[in-house]
């Protein structure tokens, strides 16, 4: 496949200058575009510059407001909300972190709930900066509809992500961010791009069979990882990132596309515990270390993350490299220098 | 099978008098009685009259405290400890469930953490009760090792269950509770007891090669559900019960242990999130709704703990029925009536 290659700053003004030459103000740009070259960074590339077209047709649609103006309110003691005014949700978390992390250390743990916003990146960047505060996270987002309820054969759910952070003493923090699905969405769409099968009980086609097949998965349903547990965790997702915070259900946000195909709007909900607060304040982080020694301890094993980081000591060096059709469609995105 | 019949209030009287007669005072009998009777109630077998022999050797065994009086603590606005006092988790339960509801509403989010217990009971209990309050509901707890790490052969995490409760309006709230291990540990004895196999990806063999045989599974490791992403969500709830609150790893527990084959100590975290101080006070509820109507109008579905609530209807009226073989042994447990 024949692939360009990128400096890290290169990748982030790419973004950003398509950003801006689609609709976005520098503040929505550059939130987004520095979200998308830290995926990059990381060689996570279903969430870096392959997401940007998506970004790009979802400011044409006039779905997404280029332009957002997030603002904090405190609901209650323990409680931020942002209101996302339907931009990227990279600047709502911008907009968010300083109040949330404020509740979290005056309370003990603190919820944030970001509304109206478009989530189309991965959890772990704004939780690993918590995590880098000193405070344990977790959070979870929905999407549209792509994975099926338990026992049934139509899509319902989102991928719906849950992503916990915890820190570490003189060390990136341990992150996951793993869909509730067998398989992110992304995933299956390079996989689709690629011409790739993906593994059994990622999906089911349009007649609920079990296929391998990208495209027909895409057509069909996604499955809830380890079958009827994922699909719990989804729900569970579907209850806090909408009900809970006053934002769509993954079906909702599909009938409120309305056919734009732009990305999925909704809410997302941030739990960050500050474990200073809570009975352990001395010995915690030297506790967590505990057992990571002791999952390393053993053959074949390594902490989620460990991928990432290690391809985030590489590509400051390296650089990164993209597909050629990619940086095609980018280029035509933007008007000529 | 030969069965013996009981009614709800013989099974929670049987357990009553037999804890009673190994070591327990009355609150702390009543509590975990009632928990197990409230397992039966709702046809969760495994985590009925099943445990009390268990509880009884954990007794004898000089390491649960029979007499526990746990106290509560407010370590911060949103912060609740209970000193668990080395007894089994219920009573704990009982005397954190008041300040944890009223830190809650106040903040709009609070956590609950319970050190010094000994849970060898379902989560779904303390997370339901939570819920018919009108509040939303995580809880976690870890154990011994049972589990291996992703890509690893031996036992390290516990089979750390995840709860949630979500409330629901003049029904009886939505609740899941499921092992981050691919089978709950009480599943796989039961399996072993009545000589049935596992379903693969339950574990593996003590040489790490996948097996069926339960008994192999005992001596050898059980693995997370979905593969890597359980044993994510298994390592987050050993530092959510572990390291956040003070308490024991599982791998911790084992070796407090000491050889006893007692209950696993350790602690336990409840998250209570107020849906009313969260910016859709008078709509949650109605919302949640929407999302249930949406999977029960598939075919093949229904929603988590329905089971339970369909036995919950049934059993008042037909009893319970427990082998023959563990009535005899729980008989064993008691002096002469």
């Amino acid at each position: 496949m024949a692939t360009v290659k990128l400096t890290l700053d290169e990748a982030r003004d790419l973004a950003f200058r398509c950003l801006k030459a689609n609709g976005c103000d520098d503040d929505n740009a550059a939130a987004s575009a520095d979200n998308m070259a830290r995926a990059e960074r990381d060689g996570c590339a279903s969430h870096g510059l392959f997401r940007l077209p998506w970004h790009v047709s979802s400011l044409k649609s006039g779905k997404v407001n280029g332009k957002a103006r997030p603002r904090a309110e405190r609901l209650a003691p323990g409680v931020i909300k942002v209101h996302g005014d339907c931009g990227f949700a990279p600047l709502g978390h911008k907009v968010g972190r300083a109040p949330l992390i404020e509740a979290a250390r005056e309370n003990g743990i603190a919820a944030l709930a970001l509304v109206d916003i478009y989530h189309i990146a991965a959890l772990w960047p704004e939780i690993e900066i918590l995590a880098m505060e000193g405070l344990a996270a977790l959070a979870c987002t929905a999407s549209h509809p792509y994975v099926a309820p338990a026992g049934g054969k139509k899509p319902l759910f989102g991928t719906n992500p849950i992503g916990f952070a915890w820190p570490r003493a003189k060390k990136p923090p341990l992150v996951f961010d793993q869909a509730s699905a067998a398989m992110a969405r992304g995933e299956i769409q390079i996989a689709a791009r690629d011409g790739h099968k993906v593994p059994e009980g990622a999906g089911i086609d349009a007649e609920g069979n079990p296929t391998t097949d990208p495209n027909k998965i895409l057509e069909g349903a996604q499955l809830g990882f380890g079958g009827y547990k994922g699909a719990s965790l989804a729900m569970m997702v579907e209850l806090l990132a909408g009900p809970l915070i006053g934002d769509l259900l993954s079906i909702e946000s599909l009938a409120a596309d309305e056919g734009a195909k732009a990305a999925p709007r909704g809410g997302e909900l941030i739990i960050a515990l500050d474990p200073a607060r809570f009975g352990d304040p001395q010995g915690f982080l030297a506790h967590g270390e505990k057992l990571f020694e002791a999952i390393l301890a053993q053959e074949g094993t390594r902490l989620p993350g460990a991928r990432r980081y290690e391809n985030r000591e590489k590509t400051p060096e390296t650089g990164i490299a993209i597909p050629q059709s990619l940086h095609d469609t980018i280029m035509g995105l933007m008007p000529p220098a």
